[in-house]
């Protein structure tokens, strides 16, 4: 029992509010984390209210807060099960500008920690906006809590969303080959990652049989040759009478140029453009169609057909990883676990990581937000197979466990000829 | 027991040997037929072998067989699982000439009962076949079994793929508006249908909640008109600041002209295009990225985003419906149900259908294949709203229960506004 006098003290040295935000691309997990944070929350004596910004950092900046303490447990769990972002998101970057407007919102509010879910650049709008908390030496926590499917944050074992994410493009390079071999010719499926090449990586968990596809992996961690790429295509239609390939939407020739915008110059196609001049790569089937307009042309292959995983590979209802979930969770509560009893001097601020103890076991750390703020991870040259369109045993290693339980698996008829009467061999 | 005298007469009277072929596009199930085809064959005393075509028709005149009485039970209960087409599938459409030639084959393998597992052209395929065995006087009976994503077959309630396939699409969309709630904008998802809108339709099946998407419905039953197109979409926007809308890829004009057709035109792009001239509307990103580009110039909407679910929505590896697999299996079972104890005279050869007789219940009958063989059901005026963008409780009514057990569903957060401090209302 709390004694009257501890709660009024309490009250007297803190508002209690804790604010958490999602930003960037939507994942089939991010609410966990979410609901890691306010669940966690609710146990500790010290914080009476969490408040929720709608849609990311632009609704902190605007002022759009939502009480998640009058939120039933029930209904968060339910929501914690559900994939994008039950917050809202946003594409805002935020400046130091737009870090101080939102700086001056929070200590309106009395918030004491926040809580930002996102990628590269949630983490460094935390980094900016704890430095500013500490010029105005207002006591504030923030931590970053990792999220996206790109997998491509620093000093993390792997991401949360990505093992889910991964998991659609097994299923669907797993189920693409299986068409593909009832229906012979070539398939290119184009998967999302501008830089790092984990997710397209990622549909080598989808082969089985020796002779199953993807027969070829392009990353952007590999310059993409366009000659290189049509011989790739016909020495596997040699070989195997088919060809399924994986191809990052970020591929990109020896001067950065991405493909997509190549094929499209030949082309005198217009192609949108964010604010900082980089080409639109994902919601448009663009990129598959060029390719495989190239293999119909310089090929003569009749057969050849091109899907782009567009938003299913990170918005698909009902393809999870029940590891991911877990995790995605956890790094929710640490966050707050971080915060609430957490080393008070150097390590005031952070970012959750994951890091791997076993196989399969993993477990969490505070990194400080330098280290993680707006830098970019690639592939390890280990995952990559010298030919550079495949991954090594290190990589299959490496994801297999992400994937979590109950993956599907594909079996097939084993050949028993039956001998020919008309036409005898 | 069976005396050695009835196996020596059994053994005089015929081969005892049947063959089982699947055509046209991979589906979630089309194997479950094909294992409730062998499986049943294997109960019953008539039938010592039953012959696999390797790539449908193609592999019948090219006689190239699998004995399927090699297979173990679990194997093909294994494989009975797995979507596609595991015996390989085939895009010929065979004229009098190439079912005269898979009729010398059949005859010389002396082939007593045909099953071939697929959509229209399949069922056309075997009523030729059929009508050149019995002008030939050769006793073989011939089944169509059901498959179609499409569901286009006329006087069957459904056709076993479309279930699961619709599934996908609902999944999607329930997913897609998720995305679409979190990061606001336009959102363009095409589905596969030349002629049916069944597919695009079962989109409406993943919306909940009042507000959610797909707001819009575009399918090949009514008229795409472009004008009005861009005012929907525009109205939706003012209403819920956001919009998702499913179209079919065969949505045409007036003078059923494809949509994919006109737009690629007015920018002088080639379309492939079949033996028959139609222009090839799967297997490219090429519609939804034309709708985008129409609403982005017309509308002056920033994000707009198009996915085109391409071969995933039939290809996916663990979407499947429960109830899709069970039937899918018995129409295999029946087939050889109906060659081996039905009626030897008037219906000597017949399609396999699947009737409604309840909420939800089915049962089987042997339909003439003149009935069903070539013609192609579109979607009935009740299960589209006066609007021509919208459903009716009908069509809700006529898919849920085909989309199996275990859907996902989707929550959301109630609204719980914290008061303005900064900018009170």
């Amino acid at each position: 029992m709390v004694s009257q006098l501890v709660l009024q003290e309490l009250a007297m040295n803190g508002s209690g509010k804790i604010l958490v935000a999602q930003g960037g691309g939507p994942t089939a997990v991010i609410n966990q984390s979410l609901v890691g944070v306010v669940l966690e929350a609710r146990r500790h004596l010290g914080i009476q209210r969490v408040y929720g910004a709608r849609h990311g950092v632009r609704g902190i900046v605007n002022e759009e807060f939502v009480d998640l303490t009058q939120e039933t447990s029930h209904n968060l769990e339910l929501v914690a099960n559900t994939p994008a972002a039950a917050l809202g998101s946003t594409r805002d970057k935020p400046d130091l500008a737009y870090c101080q407007e939102m700086f001056k919102v929070l200590r309106a509010h009395r918030i004491e920690h926040f809580f930002n879910i996102g990628g590269n650049d949630s983490s460094d709008t935390v980094r900016i906006v704890a430095e500013e908390a500490r010029r105005a030496a207002y006591p504030m926590r923030c931590i970053h809590i990792p999220k996206t499917i790109d997998n491509d944050l620093v000093l993390n074992d792997h991401t949360p969303g990505f093992p889910s994410a991964a998991r659609f493009v097994a299923q669907a390079f797993a189920g693409a080959n299986l068409d593909n071999a009832a229906l012979p010719g070539v398939y290119v499926g184009v998967v999302m990652g501008r830089h790092a090449g984990f997710l397209t990586a990622a549909a080598a968990l989808g082969k089985k049989f020796p002779d199953d596809g993807p027969h070829l992996i392009y990353v952007p961690e590999r310059i993409f040759d366009l000659e290189r790429f049509l011989l790739d295509v016909k020495a596997t239609m040699d070989r195997f009478g088919r060809c399924v390939v994986a191809v990052s939407e970020g591929i990109h020739d020896a001067a950065g140029t991405p493909i997509l915008a190549r094929l499209a110059q030949d082309l005198s196609k217009d192609l949108e453009r964010d604010a900082h001049g980089n080409v639109q790569l994902s919601g448009s089937g663009a990129l598959a169609d060029l390719l495989c307009e190239e293999i119909k042309a310089k090929l003569k292959i009749k057969r050849v057909r091109g899907d782009t995983f567009g938003y299913l590979q990170r918005s698909f209802v009902g393809c999870v990883s029940d590891v991911d979930q877990r995790e995605a969770r956890e790094v929710g509560e640490k966050a707050v676990q971080y915060a609430m009893w957490g080393d008070r001097g150097e390590l005031r601020d952070g970012s959750v990581a994951i890091k791997r103890t076993g196989f399969y076991s993993a477990d969490y750390e505070l990194l400080p937000l330098e280290a993680v703020a707006g830098k970019t991870r690639t592939m390890e040259d280990e995952f990559l197979s010298p030919s550079g369109t495949d991954v090594t045993d290190a990589f299959r290693l490496y994801l297999r466990p992400l994937l979590g339980s109950g993956m599907p698996d594909a079996f097939r008829l084993r050949p028993n000829a039956v001998e020919k009467i008309l036409k005898p061999a």
